[in-house]
């Protein structure tokens, strides 16, 4: 076993002293980089009228809870997709589909999103991504880039990363961010390593149904479980994840999670574990069909790690798996084929909490200690296969070659960057041309919005020289993101009809309003420039109800026509749903303020716009 | 009285077919576009690392209720700054300040921003909006790019438009945009006409208190109020509205609201209005002093204006008004001069509604017609006095001159401008140079993103002949947005420490949970890379309470350091809070669900950040 090189002494005072002494060090680069960004930089990131950016860039949004969508090279920011969280420009969260995926929750912290994939490479059908927030996952169709389903995950608190899907989209996989009791029942942190689990779970997804699905659970040990790789090609039933705090420190963890020299990447073989499953060696546990390790033998190991790895992400010939530091200096190779021989050879050093532990010598390649490279904490790949890590302390992006070790190329960021994410950088054909730094720390960069900044994302030419050529504000927080080529995406520009749809309207002279009881169903129509909820009536955009009534709106928007999007809202009502072209779409709400209420059209669609307005009258109790 | 002249006969048809017919405009103006963006427009708009955006552009973000803030020439979109809506981002809506700002609302429409102005250039001291979708108003301070107060306006059915303050901020006014009956009460549309008002409220801001009041309300016809602006200099105790519907159309306002061949601007004294509250001609109104012009006289008059306009803006120079036809193809401009001869002589054509109405002929300047251009709806002004009006339907700006009408330049714009923005254009010293398209439409113009399209803006490079330089996707929906220079807001960058604020917590060694029955109070601090929030128990980062507790946390960032901000949250807690560098900030909950639940940090703050965490621990009740 190699001793462990720590960053420096004095480690955690040290990472203090590097954020505050960012202001220098920015002065100091400013320089290089304001005279590098050359009128070419300017020509290679502007994308005129008329022309299209060559790729989608999927972002998460943290503690937004949404997906933002960016086009590169231009890094215009195109949409923001609302996922875990509501979001009253689109309605999400108001509408009957939207408010049932949302359930209670009004927030959300979108971690980790991850395309799905075909033998490896992007298939533009799906994005998936995480909630820590609030423990859930999500599915995005990409037909229309909304939310198709939500998840919410058991047992698993604060499913960090699920930024990697096998390379046929069989499974995703959500490690536990933090270690919970089983069921988070309440129990005394004193009994931590006996009570508390750090529980994963395996997720399918039902393309057919657009269903998300818990097909099985692994209570591995009460550490924390950080990113994650799928394998590729000849590791394609293999996955890799990093830990932290297998001290099990249940306090201060800034000291005690970064104690011991050595943490654990977990390597698993998730076609062994589902044979488990299918074989009946789980327990059912809160409903879940749960893996318990050291009882349930086989199918997972650990492979020991410098001190608390961020990220390790797997080459894209499926040969190798690369873990980054963090607390450590150094980016580790280990062999893939090495660890099958090793599992094979029983090859283990001891197991901790039933697992057994690969031997350290026997599958490491090699370390990588890129010289003064500080923080690495996240690899992504080009087209050659040349790697590039994130370095969280010394601020910048470090190329190098997995092969040799070689350090090949450097660039400095602004500032503290994350993850980093390269054009296709994750799957079996990285693209090259391509690579942005998710920065976490923005100070100076952009014109003062008060103390809170925005976040920055910096695109990087990497097609020859590493070269930053574009700075870009983002909102809140960029986690991990996903680059995709544009022409991979079939997006669908207008709702088709449905004439099965029992609660669409597309003729006029069907809109109605039948009343059962107390509850009210309004079959209306939106359509340039009226609303049209009762054909027959006087007044046919004009809703009357009694005070206390439940109302139900179906709304169609007859207009088939792209980019014609209607909205509906009804003033002091606080309500507001969207209906895209084609779409039918059903909000649902208690009359109980009595008196009279304009409806308007809150999506610009015509001229006459202003016009598509109607009145809700409700008629007091007494 | 002239004849006005309506676009085309069809009208009503002919906006569906202008619609309809975007994509081969595209086409044919396309080519011209592209080549005309040549390498210069790159540069122009390009801003390296190191170097900083010109202006501000703050643009109303319509139905997601937020506002957001570009840099200009670039287009980048820095912040979202959270007004009307909750923001999962930020905690706003979830903190105590915010949660008390927004009440019971979740959604909002925000229209239109207007900066606080000293005479009448903007001060960069606060920026103010409304909200048509729940009738509120809103006010942020610049120092921190947050909201300061709120407020409901009642009577006043979706003010749309506050894009206007007095040249010295004394008042907004609001003007509804839909007649309700005073108080919102339940009333027949039969009696429309008797029943209904369109109530416009003048509101004040105390820049010392931060508080919003509504000064007086009037209680005008039951008519449509539009867009509005401020006088200026020797007009600067005036201002304008626009008005449609003065039909008094109870439905289908799309044809019935376009029936008369004139509606009418607004023309008012607010400093005569103000002198008639002060001597006590108003009514009590719902809590209201309400002005009823009709019995109240003085103050108000109407000018008739060609159907439906929907701009109306004052001249730099404070001398004329300029009305935009939007179903009539002119602009036509006004002098504040003759108006006030007008009134001084009673030169009126008769009464609507109990409000003179001024003879057309006298104060009318001029009626501009520029060749095709069609849906004229908003203009602003250059260093020069020049106008710049957006066609909606011939999708196009038209640069002007106010003084003798010619037409001077004009420039495609993709697609549907509604509103356009000048740097500074609607202050007493417009900045020229640049000039932004707030386009409706932006099929083709960018990466699909499903059904759902983007808004767009489009940079103008007014400072020689006009020409398209930048194309941005943006959020929904720009209605209107306001240009300042960079220099003029002073931002803080960390909040000061208030030692006589209770409630924060600065010392690491008071941090304290205190009980009081089942309240459980925790003064708690925030720092790099820690949550302390009892510094003497055994675990300082972990909350144990028991189920049903009401629990207040006092949350104190004390890391004092640009762009340290942390976030809170409990997870499955569906709670999430954000403090800024210097900051304390309240969060209240009630721990109805027993069992063990992580808190962490949501917004990145060190290389130790996901190791800043603890445990929220609720004892079942039983």
């Amino acid at each position: 076993m190699k001793k462990w090189i720590p960053i420096a002494s004095g480690l955690l005072a040290g990472f203090v002293a590097a954020t505050i002494s960012f202001a220098d060090f920015s002065k100091s680069t400013n320089d290089q980089v304001a005279s590098s960004n050359t009128k070419s930089d300017a020509e290679k990131v502007y994308v005129p009228f008329g022309e299209k950016d060559d790729y989608y860039l999927f972002a998460s949004g943290g503690h937004s809870g949404q997906m933002f969508i960016y086009g590169v090279p231009s890094m215009r920011h195109i949409r923001t997709v609302p996922v875990f969280s509501p979001d009253s420009a689109t309605g999400y969260g108001f509408d009957e589909h939207s408010k049932k995926l949302l359930g209670d929750y009004t927030w959300g912290d979108l971690h980790h999103p991850a395309f799905s994939e075909t033998n490896g490479d992007y298939d533009g059908k799906y994005m998936f991504a995480t909630d820590v927030g609030n423990s859930r996952a999500a599915a995005m169709d990409l037909e229309t880039f909304t939310v198709k389903d939500i998840i919410n995950v058991p047992n698993t608190s604060g499913p960090h990363c699920a930024a990697f899907v096998t390379q046929n989209t069989e499974y995703m996989f959500l490690p536990t961010r933090f270690a919970v009791p089983i069921g988070s029942e309440y129990k005394s942190l004193d009994d931590y390593s006996e009570q508390y689990r750090g529980v994963m779970s395996a997720v399918t997804f039902d393309q057919n149904k657009d269903k998300l699905n818990i097909a099985y659970q692994v209570a591995l040990p009460p550490w924390s479980y950080d990113l994650s790789d799928a394998g590729k090609k000849s590791s394609a039933d293999w996955a890799v994840m990093t830990t932290y705090n297998t001290e099990e420190a249940t306090t201060n963890l800034e000291i005690n999670a970064s104690q011991a020299d050595r943490d654990f990447i977990v390597l698993f073989n998730w076609k062994e574990l589902e044979k488990m499953v299918a074989d009946g060696q789980y327990d059912e546990v809160t409903g879940q069909k749960m893996i318990f390790p050291e009882k349930h033998k086989g199918g997972i190991y650990l492979v020991p790690v410098a001190k608390s790895p961020h990220g390790v992400d797997v080459t894209p010939d499926g040969k190798h798996f690369i873990a980054s530091g963090k607390l450590a200096p150094s980016m580790t190779v280990f062999s893939f084929e090495k660890a099958f021989k090793a599992i094979e050879k029983q090859d283990f050093a001891g197991e901790r909490n039933g697992i057994p532990i690969i031997n350290y010598d026997s599958i490491m390649e090699r370390e990588v200690n890129p010289e003064n490279a500080l923080g690495p904490l996240h690899t992504q790949f080009d087209d050659k296969g040349m790697a590039y890590t994130t370095m969280f302390i010394s601020s910048e992006i470090v190329k190098w070659d997995p092969k040799t070790g070689e350090t090949l190329d450097r660039v400095p960021v602004q500032y503290s960057p994350g993850h980093s994410v390269a054009a296709e950088g994750d799957t079996v054909s990285p693209d090259g041309k391509w690579l942005i730094a998710l920065n976490k720390i923005a100070k100076d960069s952009y014109l003062s919005v008060g103390p809170s900044h925005p976040e920055s994302m910096q695109l990087i030419d990497i097609s020859g020289k590493m070269k930053v050529i574009q700075s870009s504000p983002v909102n809140p927080e960029p986690h991990y993101a996903q680059i995709i080529k544009a022409d991979k995406i079939k997006t669908i520009e207008v709702y088709p009809k449905d004439e099965n749809n029992k609660l669409a309207t597309y003729k006029q002279d069907q809109a109605r309003i039948e009343r059962n009881g107390n509850e009210v169903h309004v079959y209306g129509i939106a359509m340039r420039s009226k609303f049209i909820f009762d054909a027959k009536a006087k007044r046919p955009d004009v809703i009357e109800v009694n005070q206390g009534d439940k109302v139900f709106l179906h709304l169609t928007n007859t207009d088939f026509d792209e980019d014609i999007t209607h909205g509906f809202a009804i003033n002091q009502y606080n309500l507001n749903m969207e209906v895209q072209p084609g779409q039918t779409n059903t909000i649902e709400f208690t009359a109980d303020k009595a008196g009279t209420f304009p409806m308007y059209c809150t999506n610009f669609c015509s001229a006459l716009h202003q016009e598509m307005t109607g009145y809700f009258l409700v008629k007091p109790k007494n």
